[in-house]
């Protein structure tokens, strides 16, 4: 667990019911802020994460570090702190402060890990949902949702009809593709089949790290595009890791292992293994609030931002399209841009200057 | 070792000096043939092929087995063993039939595994040429070579300028790109770090097992597309394999274990490796032949057909540019087919209605 100075905690007094129908407790939630919230509680925006990043979004006062979209949220970004009272909560099933697989089961003083509850993303929107009324907020001015963030916002509108009356989903789905879960179940593969996995009993001197190696590969694969790599990387060969018999021979083999080897210390693989498959599972349609356009319907939503990336090969254009879709049998004024990104689907981390002025204008 | 009954086998009597400088014997190069070479020997057609085929391509009166790619090559077939004399070559570095990593080395009486040379792409166009030497024919009517047998057509061109009159090249490329380097380069990360590898010294008790099985998966993510496996699988349930905590709960994983365990058995994991990184090394373009269009300028090509499909993220359409517009700084004949197959790579094993009037028309 990281410590930011700037993270505020939240712990639930009651258990958390989960999805699937578990009770968890204790719960932690793990949350920043930037902004004041107005006297009327009107200007609140509520910042989902993707799979892998903490509640730290942006420097701060209390952290002046940079956060993962640091270019985004600030005074006078597109996401302005001036103006809204922007809240950002690290996911449950997470291991950056909120409760996850990693924490401590009071049963046995030892971390959960598989004896966590299964996980789904309308669990890691409750967490949310919990902070946002911790904070005495009753509706959303906005929910801003990137990648599995932007599942989680629907979680949340599904649960929580009445939650916010604007959404911004980026590079995100309804629900999970074949493509998608073919790609996330190979990198938990790669995982439990580590011998260090010891079935989640793996240890400090005992760590899938060759496992966690690969998934992080495999996203960074699916994260990035063909078309970046041709540019940044083509064929130059590499000198920063030793090359064995099989070893890296080309840039793109070195950028992959320096990125794999940063997050191997980063992020635990139980979490990695239940946030994953709680992104399969996801469909914000179901059987108790209908098909997607249904379901929007019953929320407050009026209105709507929906972005991609014409190189996203995990949340395809298709996926964004099928989201404004739905919204067009509503009622929710939506507009849908699909931006020629080459960085694929970390655009929205990497390319602020196509992502941040349609932002900034929606929230204007 | 498969053994067809089609099959013929070459020994070559002399070593085989490979691209980067060592000596390989003894070699044996497995083929097949289809249809009869005519007096004036003119009505030859080589046929490369992918990393993991054979040299069974299709069935004949020797072995009525379907092969590789069946609905292509045969009496009236597209590609028509009644007008064609078509020989199929095994690669030099697999393990069906041809002398591979997994073939015994004479000083040793073991297999050579990782003490087997350096493999090039160049080195199986070697192979593939001495077969044609070896059948008597000076000068090839066509080089058809789908994906890495692409590339050995290049590399054969490169090294014998007069071997062919023309060439169709399909979903393959000059130069492997970085993104398929990436997704080579984790396939092999997920065998060499299986615990069972043993740096090359595993057993058939003691078999590599998880890593073929991951690097397979990876295959299929690359070799097939998104929008196919939408419209096929969709988000599905699987009932076919046993479903553990972390197991497969999606027709898409069922899809994949199938393939994955069906290649295990089939291919040799260090020949997998081998001719993986050699398709990494492989660039058309060299100090000694001069760029692209430069070694095509020295070949005996008349014409050229190139062909690849908008779906595929292995060997995109991208890079059939860039063989096309090498093409047109020279004085061969050429078109450029970009097909809209929803199979991705694959889909010259299966869209023969796209792939087969083509290939026919530029034959006839």
């Amino acid at each position: 667990m990281q410590h930011y100075s700037a993270m505020h905690t939240l712990k639930l007094t009651t258990p958390l019911l989960t999805w699937r129908g578990d009770s968890l407790q204790p719960v932690t939630l793990a949350y920043e802020t930037w902004g004041e919230l107005n006297a009327e509680k009107s200007n609140a925006i509520l910042l989902l994460t993707g799979l892998s990043p903490g509640a730290h979004a942006a420097s701060s006062d209390a952290d002046p570090e940079a956060g993962w979209w640091e270019d985004m949220l600030g005074p006078g970004k597109p996401i302005d702190s001036n103006r809204y009272f922007v809240v950002c909560v690290n996911s449950l099933g997470s291991c950056l402060g909120s409760t996850g697989p990693d924490s401590l089961n009071p049963a046995t003083g030892k971390p959960w890990r598989l004896d966590f509850p299964e996980l789904s993303i309308e669990d890691i929107a409750t967490g949310c949902w919990k902070v946002v009324e911790h904070l005495g907020i009753e509706q959303l001015h906005c929910i801003i949702g990137p990648s599995m963030g932007g599942m989680t916002a629907l979680a949340l509108l599904k649960q929580y009809p009445q939650a916010a009356r604007q959404l911004i989903s980026i590079s995100s789905t309804a629900a999970a593709s074949p493509f998608a879960i073919a790609i996330r179940s190979l990198q938990r593969e790669a995982i439990v089949t580590d011998p260090n996995w010891q079935n989640g009993h793996y240890s400090d001197s005992c760590w899938p790290i060759s496992g966690m190696r690969m998934a992080r590969k495999l996203g960074m694969i699916s994260y990035r595009s063909a078309i970046e790599w041709q540019q940044r990387f083509d064929r130059q060969p590499q000198s920063q890791f030793a090359t064995t018999v099989y070893g890296m021979n080309f840039q793109i083999e070195a950028y992959l292992e320096a990125h794999a080897l940063k997050f191997i210390g980063q992020f635990d693989p139980c979490c990695y293994v239940y946030l994953s498959r709680a992104m399969d599972w996801f469909d914000a349609s179901d059987r108790r609030h209908g098909d997607l356009s249904a379901m929007l319907s019953q929320t407050s939503l009026q209105s709507a931002l929906i972005m991609g990336v014409s190189t996203d090969l995990l949340f395809p254009l298709s996926d964004q399209q099928t989201l404004a879709d739905a919204m067009a049998k509503t009622t929710i004024q939506h507009q849908m841009l699909a931006l020629d990104c080459v960085q694929g689907h970390d655009a929205f981390l990497i390319d602020s200057e196509r992502f941040g002025p349609p932002i900034h204008r929606f929230l204007s």
